[in-house]
């Protein structure tokens, strides 16, 4: 049997359930939630989706969302050039400014390596991270990938593009998070914990 | 500190955030989620939702949603218009018709009373419900309501505004999903599953 609701709403659900993580149930639900918000609410939501592209660029420098030609960051003079932190995307830059301990710059590859997946070194920004250090006044380079098999692939490809470069290379600490208890902890960040162990 | 994100992002992050079971967080990954997806696709995702209140109406007859002045259901004349369904809202109704068991009628109620809520009578289709029963060649009522405190004051409600009619009141029968466990059902189900036991 087929749907008995209005070929709006199906329409409307199918769009959603295309989205990450909203199956077709609670693609049903959200297209009657916003079927009983007002309707100039609506138009409104439909308005800021509409104009999300338009509105939104590449930063020219390190590829993290801006407005202008160079992102908020890239665009203040005030922060420190000679550090150039790596990270996966646009989310990432905004958990490590959260922390508000960074003051360096950042690139944002748009993803890691992963051969599954089909993404390849030039589907991210990694030959425009080689070209940007060329010519920089970066000494150090932090690599704030996550610890997964594609990231370490990662991390290996960028080292041995940066082999000329006098660039100092870190990368994040692995460790216990904080909060998190020894029995929990898996084997891997268990043993990284102990090799990275700190004098108190 | 504040977002580095554009506006844009973050508007549109709000935005979804307001819907149901969408946190920020989640927020905040469908937006970049649209803004990588190709953009004449999101153009065509927000006219769905600039769309929807146009192209979808209220059903004359039982307040379920339809395209037309009477919604797909009671414009059918092959259904058993003796038999009235009462329901919370239109998913319940889509449920119903997946099981593909049911010919009769519906009503939409719109929700359940709910003083906590503030959802009173006038804020449901009641009202409307008498009116179409005595009117009707209705003779029974199948309350296809969950067994909730809000769902039973309700049923009372319908059970007073019923008593000067000739209508043979149902609900639906309370008892152990298919599939459960007898260790893992809750004691309410099971003693009502136990109160209502068949023959064999």
């Amino acid at each position: 049997m087929s749907s008995i609701l209005p070929k709006a709403v199906r329409d409307l659900a199918q769009e959603l359930s295309r989205l990450p993580g909203i199956g077709p149930k609670t693609a049903q639900r959200l297209s009657l939630h916003l079927l009983r918000m007002p309707a100039n609410a609506v138009q409104h939501f439909a308005k800021t989706i509409e104009t999300l592209h338009g509105n939104v660029r590449t930063c020219r420098e390190c590829f993290s969302l801006a407005e202008k030609e160079l992102c908020i960051i890239c665009g203040n003079t005030q922060r420190d050039r000679s550090v150039i932190c790596v990270v996966e995307g646009p989310l990432d830059v905004e958990a490590i400014e959260r922390t508000d301990s960074y003051r360096g710059l950042y690139h944002v590859l748009g993803g890691v390596l992963s051969p599954m997946e089909g993404i390849n070194a030039d589907q991210l920004t990694l030959g425009e991270l080689f070209n940007r250090l060329k010519g920089t006044e970066a000494k150090e380079l932090i690599i704030a990938l996550g610890h997964t098999m594609e990231s370490d692939a990662t991390v290996r490809y960028i080292m041995a593009g940066l082999k000329e470069l006098d660039v100092h290379v870190t990368r994040l600490a692995r460790g216990l998070p904080t909060g998190g208890d020894i029995e929990f902890a898996d084997a891997t960040t268990l043993s990284a914990a102990f090799e990275g162990r700190r004098k108190v």
